[in-house]
């Protein structure tokens, strides 16, 4: 049976280490629950309830606010390592032991930060549209990027620029996942705020001070898949290709004609691709 | 109702350009055929049961030796181009509008070639462990790699060597490989001869001349999955990388601690995602 969806998940709190987290938990409840890590900005209306949805006929998956962000309270973390911090005190908080993770683009350096912290608490691991501390142009941007990311209130023609490719498909597919984002009608959270784009920022640039030798992905033992469009101008897919190299158990699958929202571009092969890796025996 | 199996297949022979092509056809008939296309010296008994009778659960699976090798007549062409000329040749004999490809190592050279030359009879195209023409390091080969490739008689220990990475894990799943490829017992295919080796290699030396542009690939419209292990020590898996890169509508999935022959050590994977691939909509 399946509890609640993407669009009528109630918003849930919980406290944990003086933070009151805002958090909706949905689908089947069965096996590992998977918890979502999004990206730059985002809060909890920034996923896909198609790959949401999709995910949760399988598992229950979990979406939240991490601190500072949409409806959680404190303040944000200028470091993934606190951020990864805050993620820990609220898994644990809701009781689980372990957990699968899927982060994408920030929350993808969240997911393998608390991975290495706390390798007991994760089971797998899927990382969309990321890359490894240190990778390769991971804290340069064209001024063209710099302007659609940062705009106070971003707009259908940003996330068309920032996460699709230019082709008519893509461009397609970007309208048709902004229509399926604003799905959810009730009971929204408020945009992240100008704090914490500038903590997400600082935090994203050290996190992509260049350090060719990726010393410490060699740590993580876990299975990981890694997932990316063919050209992502946020997190350049050279990275993706190099997190697989460097994760010692790790597949990776990249998407043709496609950006840093490959994943909103093609929702139903990207739910197939992961729940075939999340069930693999 | 499938029409026999790996083990079963009867031997066949088709007359076309002077050539008598030996091959066999095996699963269910329906949808587009897949014609399979070999590595360096092989014949049809160098494939892996598990692969061709899983793919043949969804479609019709045809296996041959081109000119020269195992059972068919003729001299090997010492060119990719000759080569694919033949095999469009026993494609059009067979009266098959349109078939897919699935081109294995050197037998990804001629799929790419043939789908260069005749765009019209491939339909969706399978690229695993293989590179573009001219790429980076395919033509230059350690001496441990070039005496374990080019030994009379292979033995599991060279096909250990080549196709698995050095973990116990692989390894293992190599010892697993060699024994179901051993499984079909009547009407085998004699092994290769020296004259086909010498022949591959000139063909594969040319095909490796390094030519960084890639100036063909992007002539290919199709469909197509490039596949690959992490590790290719025969076909450096950075050619896996770049033939995605220059592929317009290519999908890559490049599988762990594994070498050249990743799909023998993952068969029921590789089936999935081939098969995923291949029923797309």
């Amino acid at each position: 049976m399946l509890q609640h969806t993407h669009t009528t998940a109630p918003n849930q709190f919980i406290e944990a280490g003086g933070i009151r987290f805002a958090y909706r938990k949905f689908g089947k409840e069965e096996g590992v629950p998977l918890l979502m890590l999004g990206h730059f900005r985002a809060t909890m209306e920034n996923w896909d309830p198609s790959i949401t949805d999709g995910l949760a006929t399988r598992r229950t998956v979990i979406l939240f606010s991490n601190t500072g962000i949409g409806l959680t309270s404190g303040t944000t973390p200028d470091t993934i390592a606190g951020m990864s911090k805050d993620a820990v005190l609220f898994i644990e908080a809701l009781g689980y032991q372990q957990v699968d993770l899927l982060g994408f683009s920030l929350g993808g350096f969240i997911a393998q930060q608390i991975t290495l912290d706390r390798p007991d608490l994760v089971r797998r691991l899927v990382l969309a549209g990321t890359g490894p501390e240190g990778g390769q142009n991971m804290q340069e941007y064209t001024p063209e990027v710099t302007i659609a990311a940062t705009t106070e209130v971003p707009s259908l023609e940003n996330f068309l620029y920032l996460f699709f490719s230019p082709s008519e498909n893509s461009q397609n597919a970007g309208r048709a996942f902004w229509e399926r984002r604003h799905l959810r009608n009730n009971d929204l959270e408020p945009a992240s705020s100008t704090g914490v784009l500038i903590a997400q920022a600082s935090a994203i640039g050290k996190w992509g001070i260049p350090n060719p030798a990726l010393p410490r992905l060699k740590e993580i033992k876990h299975e990981v898949l890694v997932v990316n469009g063919n050209n992502d101008i946020m997190v350049p897919t050279i990275n993706s290709y190099n997190l697989f190299q460097h994760l010692t158990n790790s597949k990776l699958i990249l998407y043709p004609d496609s950006g840093h929202g490959f994943l909103f571009q093609y929702p139903d092969e990207f739910v197939q691709d992961v729940t075939q890796f999340l069930n693999k025996k």
